[in-house]
């Protein structure tokens, strides 16, 4: 059991996280930074936290468990803060959606520390953001990946891992290379696909003119193009990357396909499009 | 009011269409014609339809009203075989996904009933299909486009105007070309994308790591890789133009955000994110 839970940032991730440790008994307390003061105040008025910090350094230094839940490109100033107030004994987590370079950033800013950090990344999120969207079953039934360093302590690790069980979410743990590989197909791109396709509208359509051509195909398609900009251009650079690989084999299959439409090649059409299909039954059904 | 309307097809479509017609007295009697003799046997026995045709022509030969509801590389068979069987005053019409390549059949095949044709695209549809994903209600409260030819008659139009709106479907009417670059935009565009990008799945990851990597956003952004691929494939073949113009246009806004990556301009990624954001809130909300 944890005693103090430390949450930097009470946005959608935090906020969720405060929840969840409060309804299903994570911790004994949980003190909290944010930048923005209404925010934190607020959460404190709302018992969704019981001590509000006034910086990242004094949230950390009573706990056992400190958990980032910041944007990925502010790793690195909240570990040189954190750095030496954290006690020996506390984990040090995060819940960013790359992982390589978060763990460069705390690897030189942790120092000695460094052993304490368990990098984190819930599979869970909404493209609706802030402390307003944020609820107890955000992580309910979801799976947590875990990308333990060469240096991780294997308590650090089993401490984490009871926490996030405790509040019903599911872990699993994976090499951080493989992770950022695998969420850059699995999330980023389709996301970056999204946003690419939204800005390819042409304005020979009026607004009528596309309110007539889309039906739930195109809502769905894009509904992660309505994501946060500025936490997405922060993952896009932090994962860059891995992003850029995958970008690179999802345009070889474009051009496959614009080959064989080319063509008139319907066998080959035919192939593609059934591929496709058969992939995301096997994987979805 | 329509007498008879004749139904070429029952699949998804033209089932709907038929339990449409039915349910909302949008004629007196339903003949039916479908390649699948069990088909059009169950629709028989089930009352969805009135008769069951043994041929397209015998089909359209006394109807006021005939639907082409079949894959649009049947279309120019079909007129072919109804041309000389279609009475004077029937509205010839059809529900292709794209417009000009069924145009061109319409006036090589259908001669001087050609001016009877008002080509329509009803904007309903599933990636269900078939008789049995068929409803009474797929086209209520929906757009149906309509794309008059310059040789269409104004009579024509309004009958088939007034036959949509029994059943509860919203009519608009804009010129074949533009009706196929939307729908390359708003449609096959987004199929084609998502198709592209199962296909660019790397197999460097286990079944369990991509179920692992997997959220609601990679759901709802893949669910259109499930569509049908033979239907696809004629889609894409018959509005090919249209097609490799938006794909082209895709592919200049995917690569001004790989260049943005690449050059670490986050000012550019924000720019290009927030914009695509922006134009779907425009649109949907």
């Amino acid at each position: 059991m944890i005693n103090q839970l430390a949450i930097i940032g009470l946005g959608l991730m935090g906020g969720s996280l405060a929840k969840a440790a409060k309804k299903y008994n994570a911790c004994k307390s949980i003190i909290a930074f944010d930048l923005n003061q209404h925010t934190l105040k607020q959460s404190l008025a709302d018992a969704v936290i019981d001590h509000a910090a006034t910086s990242p350094a004094k949230a950390a230094q009573h706990a056992d468990l400190i958990m980032l839940a910041t944007p990925v490109n502010t790793s690195k100033n909240i570990f040189s803060e954190i750095a030496n107030h954290c006690s020996a004994h506390a984990v040090i987590s995060d819940m960013g959606s790359c992982k390589l370079s978060v763990i460069s950033a705390a690897k030189d800013q942790l120092k000695h520390a460094y052993s304490q950090f368990v990098p984190g990344h819930p599979m869970a999120g909404s493209e609706k953001s802030g402390l307003t969207a944020a609820n107890a079953e955000l992580y309910f039934d979801k799976t947590i990946i875990l990308t333990p360093t060469d240096k991780t302590k294997q308590e650090s690790l089993e401490k984490l891992r009871q926490f996030w069980q405790k509040i019903h979410a599911k872990v699993i743990t994976m090499p951080a290379e493989k992770h950022d590989q695998l969420v850059a197909f699995t999330s980023h791109l389709p996301h970056i696909l999204a946003i690419a396709f939204m800005n390819s509208m042409s304005n020979e359509f009026s607004h009528d003119d596309l309110l007539a051509g889309i039906g739930g195909g195109f809502k769905d398609f894009t509904r992660i193009a309505s994501a946060d900009p500025t936490m997405w251009a922060d993952i896009c650079l932090a994962n860059k990357a891995a992003i850029t690989d995958k970008i690179a084999e999802f345009e070889t299959t474009l051009l496959a396909f614009r080959q064989a439409l080319a063509n008139d090649d319907n066998k080959k059409l035919l192939e593609i499009i059934a591929q496709a299909k058969q992939r995301r039954e096997d994987l979805l059904s």
